[in-house]
């Protein structure tokens, strides 16, 4: 469905920074704070925060993690914008999800918008969802669209006391964000090469109309694959060459690494829109040869019997004076006659290589 | 229509800055001129002003933004810019209205034009129209093509004593109309998608001859989308980087902003090329595949009956001896053996997958 | 035509610069030459004078614009270019017409190369010609391939006393060459445009095989088009950004004016071949859908009819006992049985929307 | 088969660097190392060695070349890695191959991943691996995921004593690495280019349903060949303007030399690529040229028979006056009629080109 | 044929500059040498030189240039590239021939690799030469494939004692061969034309399948034809602004010239492109329009006679009571009947504009 593109319209002109309310979600719904704070020695994770709880953290000299699940009350999120300091900008991009990825910088403040990809199994489509980020000296808060576990491999790794990561700053832990959502976009890739196998097994075995469904189905995939994905391209190579204190030469290294892997993403996407492509041309051939059959079958079967009957139609006239009624032999004569027409013309046609 | 492109032909080799002469509309048509000043104190918002007042309102020290509706007057508008010193060529692009989206300076004058697009609804198709605009450093000078009120949210925000908007200069001015112009950008980009998705189901359900008709009267819109918004992509990127006085840091992270909304918006519309274009494939397919429908009809209805006939005519021949005309039950064994033939084709087709 | 490409070639390996000998037209054709000089104050305009006339008049402090109406006197236009310092490579490709547009300096002397589009009523083609044009500090020579008066615009405005226009220098009657030059591809334009509508409407109410000769025709115009256009934006973009003491500041702004209206020319354009290369997928969806139209009258048919001879068939048959034959109303109802039979059919069609 | 790709996924998440265990093989499976130490005067070679025996060797100022075959054990490699200081991002790269060609430095290393491609006869399809290349001031290690001996082409110039190569460097042995794999480009470019030359035989003599599929998986093959060869084209452009102590301007030069020839591969691969697509519309074409026959076919023989069929139906029929029926020679003459009928037909097929 | 690429394969991984022996051709193969030497007061032209001759005017303080006729017998160009000091791998390329055009510079030597188009009358096809130069402060070799007298009208302008050309260094030698060779394009652009018009032609008044052969094969010319001359661009663009004492600035401006040549080149090959692409859509769609016709044909010819058929078989029937068949004019009646039918159908197809 093309409608499932996401229009991040607000009201026309209204001030930029301005935060729609929200309608089709009751207002109570309550948006789900997680801190993690770390330093070299300690490790702390607590769930269901409040801003308060979070605000106090962020004095401290350690790492602080805020990870904001639901973006949809918009009061909170405006609130937690305002004693974060986040730009109204950045935090309406937060808010209207649906935004494409970017990297903007604020004074002392880098804004990642992220996108998310993921196979729906229920639906068997791909999902799409905004990870934005904003970190600066010491903290990183990314908001997430809904309450999804996607940074556990990250928490495990926090965990371990020995961990270099935990020596590291905020980009780095930024660069680890990212990182695990350029990993998932090759499970997405994997997915969508299964699909593509199997569909072109049926394109050549037993193609329906529904394959075409299908087909076309796989190439807005493509569509919306390259679209949520070019742009992180853009992002993580900015990311990479940003002139910051707020990045270090560290952490370059290890957005090289990412960057290595987007571009190697975008390059088999690209293969596949190759290949889905070429899949419609299959499709069409495969139509006409059917149609020919079916002509073969026609011509074959009128070209045999139109003749026959022709004959048959001259002795089934009524003249006085036709003789070879009257010999004794001639029906027979006759039906041999039309026999060896007939093995004529099925010969001719297996010469053609029709039959 | 290829015609609806208007062409901004002015009499070939008249000197640059020359005004056509109206042709279709009477002279004594009025352009309407509105006025707004404020600033941080104060407010004023009057209609209908004279060219003198707006004169008179230039050299105060608030912002003052004048709003002229109607540019067919050539010499009424000829007149205001030669008092607001407008460049002629300038000049010039804003009567010649159908000009491409483009941002000049002149000394101490920004000059843009923006291409305005709406959905008329009344004969379903995309409109647009040109927004010119001139800026210096206090004041700012729009010209429209026809009275509409697509400002008012600007106004609204404007009228607010506390409003931020009061103490910014023209190129924030600037930039809240280009936003504007850019949110509606989004609105007709719904728009279109909602259509596609309607003419999708037409394509799958029931395509008609029409819909051809259709799908390239979605490829025109498409281009025209491109033709109109992909210049002021440039325009704006052009203001964000502007080496000038009139353009504050400020703006330039708000213009950043509708950037991203452009590009947003080109993006969409690169995605719906590529659906529109899928859509002429399907169309082809369907029509083949209807084809091969009724050939399908043709050939099991001839294939069966040929033969049959051809049985029938055999028997109806007049010839003397022929013995099977004798046997008292050859009527009906004969009327078996064709049902059984006719089984038999009817069960290959069945085999076939033709019935 | 394919070979209307004019191709300008020399015999290979002569030393540049060498002018060939003229063959298809006769020795003694004369090439025109017209004069105009003019200052603040002063304004002269004298038609056929001698190159003698000529020299003497480009000493004097006043500009002087000579035009050459032909060029296929090839002594004369070398001996021009030799009293006149051309470089000996201008010189070739002023004589070999069918360049592409192109800006060359040379010391102290500008060459540019135009293209100069029209349509010809008489074989309802786009014909293009060389425009060449060398100018020095207070001349311009221009070399056209035939006498034609596209200028005159140019000299209305030179005649009045008060034009701005007699102030500038050589640099600025470039610019209005030029200017004269892309305002005519508007006119060229329009005209296509106007063609792309008619064929356009041919195509969706009475397409024949012409009609596909036709859309190729207008492919090859816009072919045509690019080819002649694309280069002159460059050249107009290099003579705007040009660093030389003979093109001032003030004509540089104009000379954006002529480039802006160089790109909506292009714009145009690419949007006319978008345009022309969906006219052949209408062409072909065309065919198939009569195509269509015919299979289905023969299947329609044959479907009714075939069967129906069947049953005459069966009672046509001479056997001795066949009980049918001998019912009184035997034949009206097997009549009644093919009415029946037929209507099924029909309201078969009828469902099918064949018919 | 579009699976074939490999995907390098590694768990999403862990840690960058992270060697994911192996599965499929034993674990006591082997790497085997061999290692090659030259300089002017000594040269040594030396298959099976421990890692202990690499690292002692590393110490020593003349060249070392290890060369390791197979990557699958990864704790081997990881092991390897630490002691010869490889960064861990590189290493990760090295184990899970399949990654794009790239170029990466680290303190005084130059990391480089390059694709081997080779024909693989048995199952006539192309086969890529990664030769990943790790080289500091006098060593350099290369990774192969399978024994073959690829390089003995250069091991046959390093034994010989005079040979220009052991006064170069190890920049220089990673230039003569590139140099054998660019080379090997060139073999399976040979080998496509011929299957591509059956392949068009076979389009234009007997095309069947299979030669589609063979088209496309040539296509397929184009595909994978760009993949492959476009990123080294970067990666040596690179190491050709690498601004590092570790590349001489020697080998620079050399480097020019591979750069040209991974273009002149490029070229190729595009020219086969339009080629190819080619052949597509050629194999549709050939599919409507076929229906063609078999129309005319089925049309000759109906448009022959049907008419006369009518004739003899005519006659067929039993009103008591049809006074034709009792002339002496009306039989004859209806057959006669009929015949000229025919060859009337017939002559008008024959004048149409369709017999 | 695909197969017409060179493949300038060497043997995988052997020594670069290494030169392979001929297989084809008798290694006493002769090099024919010629030398022509000149200054501004004398001229030199010897053909069957030696290359102790030519070594012996190498160190004179006048121009000398070399022309090496034939590059297959490897020994003498490996023997004649030491003593010239011609880098090994430039001497490479020379040898292996199919090499894409190329500039490379050694010190204080120009190397260039450039491509001769003609076209072969005996086989009607494009035949490509690789023709590479090599000149430094005085002195110019270039090596042909092939004996042929390309340069023939340097030589005469050479020999011309007033002439320009001897006032000029090596560069302005070298610029003269590209000439030749740029200006040859030209000649073999308007032989394609010249084939294109003719295609054209027969495209439209009689397609055969072979024409779909010939469409191939102009497709197949073109891509050479870009294979070929867009690597010349940018090494004509590269010599132009190549930073070395050995090219003046007055050979600089000569180049733009042949760069000029060039890029009309490419444009014309574009050109050429579109047509013949646009030539496979014609071809189909006359395949198309050809099959509506055979379809029509059997279409009207079914439809009027199965219809009267169907009458002949009623009356035809043998039922006891049909009271038709006893009315005297019945006979005539229903001849008269299916007359006005056929005359209905006729009219019907008439409108329909199939007749």
């Amino acid at each position: 469905m093309v409608h499932s593109i996401k229009l991040p319209i607000r009201a026309v002109g209204l001030s930029p920074g301005y935060i729609p309310p929200e309608e089709d979600e009751p207002l109570n719904h309550n948006i789900s704070i997680s801190i993690i704070e770390y330093s070299e020695t300690d490790y702390l994770e607590k769930d269901q925060v409040s801003i308060k709880q979070c605000l106090d953290r962020l004095d401290t000299p350690s790492m602080t993690w805020i990870i904001v699940n639901g973006v949809s009350d918009t009061a909170t999120v405006a609130y937690l914008g305002k004693q974060f300091k986040i730009h109204p900008l950045a935090l309406e991009d937060i808010m209207n999800t649906g935004q494409r990825a970017k990297l903007d910088t604020y004074d002392n403040q880098v804004f990642i918008i992220s996108r998310f990809l993921f196979h729906n199994e229920q639906t068997n489509t791909l999902s799409d969802e905004q990870v934005s980020i904003v970190f600066g000296p010491n903290y990183l808060i990314c908001f997430l669209e809904r309450d999804k576990d996607v940074f556990a491999p990250i928490k495990v790794r926090l965990r371990k006391p020995s961990s270099r990561f935990r020596k590291q700053g905020s980009d780095y832990l930024a660069y680890a964000i990212l990182d695990v959502i350029v990993d998932c976009y090759l499970i997405v890739i994997e997915r969508v090469d299964f699909d593509l196998d199997h569909l072109e097994e049926e394109l050549v075995r037993s193609p329906k109309p529904q394959t075409l469904q299908k087909i076309r189905h796989a190439k807005r995939q493509m569509i919306s694959l390259r679209k949520n994905i070019w742009p992180m391209r853009d992002v993580i190579n900015r990311f990479q060459h940003l002139e910051s204190n707020l990045v270090t030469a560290n952490t370059q290294v290890y957005l090289r690494d990412v960057y290595d892997h987007t571009i190697q993403t975008i390059d088999m996407i690209e293969g596949f829109r190759d290949v889905v492509s070429g899949m419609v041309d299959v499709y069409l051939s495969n139509i006409n040869i059917r149609m020919n059959e079916i002509m073969k079958v026609l011509t074959i079967v009128s070209t045999i019997f139109v003749p026959l009957t022709f004959i048959t139609g001259i002795y089934g006239m009524n003249f006085d004076y036709m003789p070879e009624l009257h010999y004794h032999w001639a029906y027979f004569t006759v039906l041999s006659l039309m026999a060896l027409i007939a093995a004529g013309m099925v010969y001719s046609f297996y010469r053609r290589k029709w039959i």
